[in-house]
């Protein structure tokens, strides 16, 4: 919090600006009093007790900036007591996290005097975000000055406005000094070292640190492939049974390398507070519909909408359409391989350079479809996903990751499948897997990094003409910071991030008896891709808020599925290849029953390393089950103390101290 | 607790007898002073405020009984209290199940005027038996008497005295009367009802309760493949393709019920409320040694093992000897085959009423020797469990179960596939079958209930009569029941009935393509089972101890494998029959890639099935959200309740309430 500027030509004391809140530039001026006064009311009357400030740009020749931006920030206490709300996990003195209590905050390390520096920037913004997604509406039928937009007691006022429109966009401010800082550690100076996690953690929070430290780790794991894959390629080695050790020690140590990083991600997130830190229950998404009700969980009225009509929306709409999709990708595909064939015997009935080029379109055209199939597809999933009516954001995103990962599956590796199994071509296969694995990588360099990045730039410079010429020389840096960071796109999450990963672990696990040079490929790549996606977060978009997040979700599992595939692909590859097949040369049935037996012995031995190796590292056990135990000790305590107290002081206010 | 027989020559007060303690029958008296005075010690002072008392059985003809028998009861205010402190979960007054509070015990159904009724007999004793057990030594060097038998500060007594043997045995004592009814209700009346697994539950504990909820469910599951199975057996269907489809439908069955049955379980445990019942802090188990260190959990001192011995024991020697015995187990069913192949040659030779005995021969052998095998393995399996060292008996029993559990599937199951995969003789793979299973079902209920029951109705008639000659006609009903019951079997748990019930489901699944009939043979066994089970627990053994279980624990992984097992050997199967290789005429390869694929196809459908289907119903699932939503929503109120007192009252007595 070392952006201590105030805000120039406002009426209340100075304060640290955290988050921006932008209405739209129509907004009605009773509703956004009422708005600001809900945010700044005291929190007895059911208010947020934050700060506000509006943000006023100078009008300019005729081109009037929107004039409803406001600044939040908050008193430290009120962010200290808010620590308590989200249940923030922090060190306590003796070295194990605890559950965050305002009244014990003097008991936990690094808080000093009045707590300055003890919450982290990404911290405060998210207890301020949660504080203003928990402003619900007390007796307020509408908002004011919308009849039309209705509430009613304990609505989320933010998410009502937001899912009005009237609310355009809320996110937290970067703190430049802070960005330099951490830029310059993370990529900026050329080194051999590990990112600066906890930095990033503490500067975007949990959930990015975790996608970092996945990338990290994932590059590290490959290395081993990589060095072993790189004799392969040098040599030219041809014989079969060397590619077999390569897939064999590629499938053992895919799983191990899965089963040691949720020890690692354990480690991270306690190290982080995140571990044991419960979800507070959540909220329904801002686009949930239904009639009114009530919670069975809260007993809150809330919108209710029957789960039998949800589950019936999933299964007989959503999975059908995803079939059909899936069976549209195979469609194309099989168009693709035609119009080769057909190109192909063009090209030997009459070679000359314009059948030459005709060789290529049919490769152009499939992967120009790829690509407009695959962006088709993502908002038919959004909006079904949408449709399906989530109550949780979360069950959002897992139905949304699902139905795009299957596709994205299909749609990258259909062709490659083809190609191994029913044209049995390896060489083809082997050069298709370098094309696709080659460009997929610089396509997604250049649409992730240096486009975005190369737009910010103008848009930025734009900026800065407009703000110079508005304000002479005055100088208002918050004001510019403002404008900029409203303009800049808004980073959508790790999805996109980790769907890369999981697909570049797909080349190099499923055909990797065939190419083992792919890991160098994604080492490289991924060496590359730590830096552009650390520019792109601090650079090309706005400032994520932070999520407490205390492991990868659903790409934990979506790895490992990915890993038993490789198996049953690689085995299968294996019992193709003509080496093989000449050690049998009586019998193919028999060379298929060893394959298949191998296989099984091999899934068999993933499943059971996955059950000897511990989730969770010892020593983070035995701290977990310390805490439990003390709170344990704590409440018999407590309860005995308690019991005193009554004796000495009565009963009436003690007796609703005991009710849990 | 209806048995309110006084103990007629005793000095205190008349209490209902829960417990009985064993000491060996020449324990020190300073020893005993010294228990009895611990055990009836006031809390504060380190006692378990129970009541106890000796039971004297008069002098007999020479023939001196033990003398230092035990009762222990507590008074109800000490079991309310104690149900506290194991964490019972009770129905509140609102239908849903919190954890019991003293201060709030008036809130919670079925508790009216002091509580007399509101706890089960099986719950009392099991928290006399908690307490026992946490019963801990204070500064006592030694057990008094006993200056070998160490003790040290928070070492468990009972433990000690257990391990060193001077503590013989305690056990819970039967409730006559409650016995009778429940034995009415359960097995005595002939009807077509469901078991009374609250009744059960109420007697006997969760533990037990679930295992017959289970056996009941497994066999209603059964009924479907028993009645899909009895025209195969009818009209002697040959035809592959209905076999087929009967071990498909046997596969997606097995999945389903065995996930439904997790819902099930959950069910009654939530209703049982030990479905959110956190286990207490579990206690080192009597038979653990090292060096005394500290825990680094509870801080307390206690025996440490350095973990990495421990690993080393389990990998370098059980695993090694386990594999080794698996080996030995083959060589014998190898050696098997071969006598008998000699004995037919043997016939063939010579066929005359000799050689047609000798044809027996191998069959008696093979049968006996696996059994002198089984049980060997299963004391060497204890032997090796137990200097593996594990701290706690939960670990213990896991690696005892699994242990045991390999080696039996192996015993059993090892012939059949000899027969079906290497043989390939379906015809004896079907008459094999049908013996083991029809031999073992009849030599367990032989084993399990009746000769124990025949023993134990020859040591009652004895003691019935040393005791009437004792004390010629003085009615002393209790005194008769202890010695009674000190002489039963104990009940080892519900290991060899779980077992069983696994081996059976092996029986049913692995070959069920082959003789579906199997399902019709277990459903009649198992209805049976229920009432020698039944039987067995009210009249054979010594009632044991209520453990409280939310699940069945490490056997639902062992069916959930087996069922996996049971695709790959029915796939396999089915690949093998001639029927299914008259299909494809032209290719025997193509026929096995069409299996292998399917095989593949019905366990991803397996995994999906799993994974689709929670684990808890919808109902219990928002019951506990709402509890933990209510207790989070107290704990805010309580804050701020604590905030307010410490303004009132000073913080001097309040600081420690919130420490956390």
């Amino acid at each position: 919090m070392q952006l201590g500027l105030s805000v120039s030509d406002s009426d209340v004391s100075s304060f640290t600006p955290l988050v921006v809140l932008e209405l739209a530039d129509d907004t009605k001026a009773e509703a956004i009093t009422w708005l600001l006064n809900r945010i700044r009311g005291k929190q007895q009357n059911g208010g947020a007790e934050l700060l506000v400030d509006q943000l006023l740009f100078p009008a300019q020749d005729g081109q009037k900036s929107n004039q409803n931006v406001f600044v939040v920030g908050s008193t430290l206490q009120r962010l200290l007591k808010g620590a308590e709300d989200v249940g923030l996990f922090k060190e306590f003195q003796d070295g194990t996290m605890r559950g965050f209590t305002y009244a014990n905050r003097e008991s936990f390390k690094d808080f000093y005097g009045d707590g300055e520096g003890f919450l982290s920037d990404a911290e405060c913004q998210y207890i301020i975000k949660h504080e203003l997604d928990t402003l619900r509406a007390k007796n307020e039928e509408h908002v004011p000055g919308y009849p039309k937009v209705k509430l009613y007691p304990g609505k989320s006022v933010v998410r009502r406005l937001q899912s009005k429109g009237v609310l355009v966009q809320y996110f937290p401010l970067h703190n430049k000094e802070d960005l330099k800082r951490l830029s310059f550690s993370w990529y900026k100076k050329i080194k051999l070292s590990f990112q600066p996690l906890d930095d990033i953690r503490h500067y975007f929070g949990e959930g990015l640190a975790l996608y970092f430290g996945f990338l990290e780790y994932f590059t590290f794991a490959l290395v081993p492939m990589a060095f072993i894959g790189i004799p392969y390629y040098l040599f030219d080695w041809e014989d079969y049974d060397k590619y077999v050790l390569f897939a064999v020690f590629n499938l053992v140590w895919s799983t191990v390398f899965l089963e040691v990083w949720k020890r690692c991600s354990a480690t991270l997130a306690y190290g982080w507070g995140t571990l044991s830190h419960k979800k507070a229950f959540e909220e329904p998404r801002a686009g949930f519909h239904g009639a009114l009700g009530f919670n069975p969980i809260t007993g809150r009225e809330e919108p209710v909408y029957p789960s039998s009509k949800y589950h019936l929306r999933i299964y007989l709409v959503s999975v059908p359409f995803v079939l059909l999709c899936l069976y549209l990708s195979f469609y194309v595909m099989m168009v693709y391989f035609d119009m080769e064939n057909w190109a192909i015997s063009i090209y030997n009935e009459n070679p000359n350079l314009a059948t030459g080029i005709l060789l290529f379109v049919p490769s152009i055209i499939y992967a120009v479809v790829i690509e407009i199939m695959n962006l088709l597809y993502r908002y038919a999933a959004e909006f079904l996903t949408n449709w399906e009516n989530h109550r949780l954001e979360s069950s959002f995103q897992n139905h949304l990751v699902l139905k795009v990962l299957v596709f994205n599956f299909v749609n990258c590796f259909a062709s490659l499948f083809y190609i191994a199994f029913v044209m049995q071509d390896m060489v083809l296969l082997r050069q298709s897997l370098a094309t696709l694995l080659i460009t997929s990588q610089i396509l997604n360099q250049v649409m992730e990094a240096f486009l975005p990045y190369w737009l910010q730039r103008r848009r930025n410079k734009k900026v800065h003409k407009r703000m110079r010429r508005m304000m002479g020389d005055k100088e208002l840096p918050l004001l510019e910071q403002v404008q900029l960071e409203t303009e800049m796109n808004t980073y959508l999450g790790t999805f996109d991030d980790y769907l890369e990963q999981f697909l570049l672990f797909g080349y190099v696990s499923l055909f990797s008896c065939v190419y083992p040079l792919a890991a160098v490929l994604v080492v490289l790549n991924n060496i590359t891709e730590v830096y552009s996606d650390a520019f792109k977060m601090c650079h090309v978009f706005k400032r994520p808020f932070s999520e407490p997040a205390a492991n990868i979700g659903v790409w934990q599992l979506a790895f490992e599925t990915m890993s038993i595939i490789s198996v049953v692909t690689n085995c299968a590859l294996i019992g193709l290849s003509s080496q093989v097949k000449a050690y049998f040369p009586e019998s193919e049935t028999q060379m298929i029953l060893i394959v298949v037996a191998i296989e099984h012995v091999l899934l068999a031995f993933k499943f059971i390393l996955a059950f000897v190796i511990p989730d969770v590292p010892k020593h983070i056990q035995v701290k977990l089950a310390k805490l439990e135990f003390d709170s344990l000790e704590a409440l018999k305590k407590r309860r005995r103390a308690l019991g005193r107290l009554v004796r000495c002081y009565g009963s009436s206010d003690m007796a609703q101290l005991d009710c849990e």
